[in-house]
């Protein structure tokens, strides 16, 4: 795997210096070693504030979707490895505009340990504070036991909900029942085909033959539910649906964002040759897609691969999905 | 290089089903196997239609761009081949609304004759077009010999420009005018670290060792201006803009928006270290960056590597830049 770079130990601060150069109308850096990246136009005075992070390597997730109608600050850690405590605090306090602060973010051990300090910290200043974690991913546990799931790609849709929600001013409450009813919509699925490398390793994460793929593989490379040869666009796409209804059985006639999304270096062309299958599939069975994502929405730097997220939607999430949104990465 | 694939011979087709099943309120299928992409809205009465046409393996280029402030139609090709004279006619005919039609590509021999030979059956037919080619690779023509040289990602900024000129209903003549001033004002290099694939070949396009990277190449693999060791980040760069600042020679005090791109498998995190460099070259020859766009524009499906491309801009150039415009892969 072959990588663009300077010293890899400086691979996160010089990708935050550029992506803020590029975009300063959106993305500002604070914070210790300006690895807090909040929104330039600030926070509104009573607004929630929305706070995710960790680690990099993942663009756009997970800073690229502070901004309007999104996020308001991100805490970020080097690649793959969680924020610190105090940066987590700082972008906390940076997303306090008086009306509290929700964190989102998605359910992994270091993270989960250090913003529960961080918001421990913060109460401490009178900061209130609720946590949400996104626990989408089908492949990391049984559904009886959802808690112990990963947080993937459906962490954009809750970041959409409840940024919507707390920019029509909703308060703390409110706005954590969204972003909480988001999480609980969302399931998602992963397919590996290469690993991606680590800057500071320089090898590639994981090993896999140039003849297989690992079905329901993490985002870091964590094990999947099988090994084995490269099938077709077609039976893939298919299994991961059926690894999806499976856990959702969703109602005739109930309605669903999907998200078909590269893991990095899977091209568009492929993307859309998945997602016959995924419209196809939902059509089957009475849903109706609303929205589409098709693209990268949530990546592994140039890991080969894809993930699916399917949404449910009730008329409130639909209406905040709608609602106008903006980040360098995105627009609604 | 891993593929999500089914039938090879079928890449195109389900890829164009799958884009037009995400999109439809952008994008439709017409012309013989559904092989020509217009605006699902149509073309308005009287407006300018663009056409663009090319061989698939490039998204969003080139049929990505159909959309609303930007292009009518588009004929599409098997991966890197010209797509037929018919296809190219049937996408002009989609693009007529009556005030004619531009047809606006990179410069590719087998593109420009389909093309040219379309044009005369449409003069047959009564519908007056002219021509614009993009020819915008710095690195495979020297700047006495422009006409010889390839188009590439610089023609993202004449969809642009053109398609907002056209929106405004301005002539044929002055739509022309703009999409040529566009694409002398672009100029264009890039660099590949790995080949992509050809489904229908099923192996790389060329070999690269593992340590080796090419500068200058093209988006197909065409050969560049020298290949050795892969160089860090910023050495890379900087020969990058040494290459197009030695082509443009700018003003101190003019305008230029920037295009950081990757062909495909590159990921976003590695756009922005090398953005940095960009940013402050240009600040040294007081040149003012107007609009930065780092990401994926024009791909070779999963090929590793990037292309820097600049465009001069004046304040009519600039202007039709800021146009709102929406496709699925852009909006401003």
């Amino acid at each position: 795997m072959k990588k663009i770079l300077n010293d890899p130990f400086k691979y996160v601060d010089e990708m935050l210096d550029g992506l803020c150069s590029a975009h300063p109308e959106i993305y500002r850096q604070t914070g210790e070693g300006g690895k807090v990246i909040v929104r330039a136009s600030g926070i509104s005075d009573g607004k929630v504030g929305i706070v995710t992070g960790g680690g990099s390597g993942h663009l756009p997730v997970f800073t690229g979707y502070v901004g309007k109608g999104l996020l308001d600050a991100c805490a970020i850690g080097a690649v793959f490895a969680s924020p610190s405590v105090e940066q987590m605090a700082d972008a906390m306090r940076a997303a306090n505009g008086g009306g509290g602060v929700l964190r989102l973010y998605g359910n992994y051990g270091g993270d989960v340990m250090n913003f529960d300090m961080a918001g421990e910290m913060l109460e401490m200043e009178d900061i209130p504070s609720t946590t949400v974690l996104l626990a989408d991913d089908v492949a990391s546990a049984p559904k009886e036991e959802r808690e112990k799931r990963r947080g993937v790609a459906g962490m954009v849709y809750a970041f959409k909900t409840a940024g919507a929600a707390a920019e029509q001013l909703k308060n703390l409450e409110d706005v954590t029942r969204i972003a909480q009813k988001t999480a609980d919509a969302c399931h998602s699925v992963g397919a590996a085909l290469t690993s991606c490398t680590i800057p500071q390793a320089g090898k590639p994460t994981f090993e896999i033959s140039e003849e297989d793929m690992e079905m329901g593989m993490g985002i870091h490379g964590e094990p999947g539910v099988w090994r084995g040869k490269l099938r077709t666009a077609d039976e893939i796409a298919n299994e991961m649906v059926d690894m999806l209804l499976a856990d959702i059985n969703p109602n005739s006639g109930s309605r669903m964002s999907v998200m078909v999304n590269s893991l990095g270096a899977t091209p568009l062309e492929e993307l859309y040759i998945l997602y016959r299958i995924v419209k196809k599939r939902l059509e089957d069975v009475k849903v109706k897609i609303v929205m589409p994502l098709v693209g990268r929405y949530a990546t592994s730097m140039e890991m080969t691969g894809v993930s699916f997220t399917f949404c449910e939607l009730d008329s409130e999430l639909e209406s905040l999905l709608m609602e106008p949104a903006h980040c360098a990465f995105w627009s609604v």
